[in-house]
């Protein structure tokens, strides 16, 4: 087997999530990276990707890793190949020859991801696609000390969409920061692993505190009572993107 | 007659230019926003826009100006009243009143634009609607000594797209300047007025520099030979955006 790892980036906006979704014909990203493979190599290729992002999540930095079988190409130019194959908001930005035992989802150790939210009283039409539009003044001071509240190893029932069965909703975050940067408010969010929406239901707690609604301790009091109905709403997907997985 | 001048922004990906093509049905700026105007006000308005931006070129602060006439809505109300109609990727960031003879496009005294290079070995596919794709290496440093030569009031004849006619083709820029941020180079020019196509032919010629075609001189050159073909290719519209009219 010649286990090979690629980084890839995409625009998310007009794609129906990370995961193929067989017989359904809606396009996603895995699917369009696996038809360039197949289309370059002559070969079916199945990959495995790190993260599932949902329709409309954006990535920097996804990895998915797949076994190249005769596909005889030096590994340095699979890049410029695919490239040229795929459609331009999916590129490939690195690959590399991994171990056999390497598998994009299991073996990561960390993953990073940012939402952005534009907070300005008129929108930027130019930054619509990336982030989440939100007219009234957000106090990301606030915000900093509320998400600080949610480091740690931690039950996060109260931050996991319903319906999507799991083993544990234990997960351990190693770092939650938010940051303004002119009419950009950045949080970013590190940890070893997150449920079904839990990134994009953080991001719509720490909003209520943002908002003055709510007192920063909220998202403390929210975590311990494990209920998915006192956290804050799911807030768009086109804030959310993947920077980097870490192994 | 009550003027007002609106400050717009937009993604102009999907339009064909700022100004109105009577009768072709493509769509344009100038029309999103009259309709919006007309919607509000109940009036037909006609207006009047600082540059007549090309098709796929983007604006943070394009100006135009329009007589009210009986529409009563506060100055400051317009904004969001025509952000609510506009399409998303329109919007207007402010409007004043202003007085009689204020004119958006003969009034003005100063634009700046921006073009944008995106210069990596691979593509970034979240920024290609703003960006033009270089993969090979830039120096920066002598395009920005290039463009240097161009400041000044000079005969721009070299980098004027053929087939337009003007009453004269001398020119003031009064800046040029060309930065690298991380893979970005944007290089920013502000002057008195542009040719047609005026921004996108000098970065093209800027790019033979960095590109190490051609020497930082070889502007001066193009510049006093005033000729069109000696320049370099009009570079793609996705790279520009007017930043800024100054009155």
């Amino acid at each position: 087997m010649r286990n090979i790892k690629l980084t890839v980036a995409y625009d998310g906006t007009r794609y129906h999530g990370f995961q193929e979704q067989r017989g359904t014909g809606l396009p996603t990203i895995q699917e369009e990276l696996e038809k360039a493979l197949q289309l370059l190599s002559g070969q079916v290729i199945r990959l495995i990707g790190a993260g599932r992002t949902d329709s409309g999540v954006h990535a920097r930095g996804q990895v998915v890793n797949f076994d190249a079988g005769d596909w005889r190409i030096p590994t340095d130019r699979i890049p410029l190949a695919m490239n040229s194959r795929l459609p331009v908001d999916i590129a490939v930005l690195s690959a590399r020859d991994v171990p056999e035992d390497f598998h994009a989802r299991f073996s990561a150790v960390a993953k990073t991801y940012i939402y952005s939210i534009y907070n300005s009283r008129v929108p930027d039409p130019l930054l619509r696609r990336f982030t989440y539009f939100v007219p009234r003044m957000l106090d990301h001071g606030a915000m900093d000390g509320a998400g600080a509240m949610l480091v740690g190893r931690h039950d996060f029932s109260a931050f996991k969409a319903e319906g999507t069965p799991v083993k544990s909703t234990v997960r351990t975050i190693y770092g939650l920061n938010v940051g303004r940067h002119g009419n950009i408010i950045k949080i970013t969010v590190r940890g070893d692993g997150f449920l079904y929406n839990m990134v994009r239901i953080i991001a719509g707690t720490l909003l209520e505190v943002g908002l003055g609604k709510q007192s920063p301790e909220y998202l403390l009091a929210v975590l311990k009572s494990k209920r998915r109905e006192l956290a804050g709403a799911t807030v768009p997907p086109q804030g959310l993107c993947l920077l980097e997985v870490e192994y």
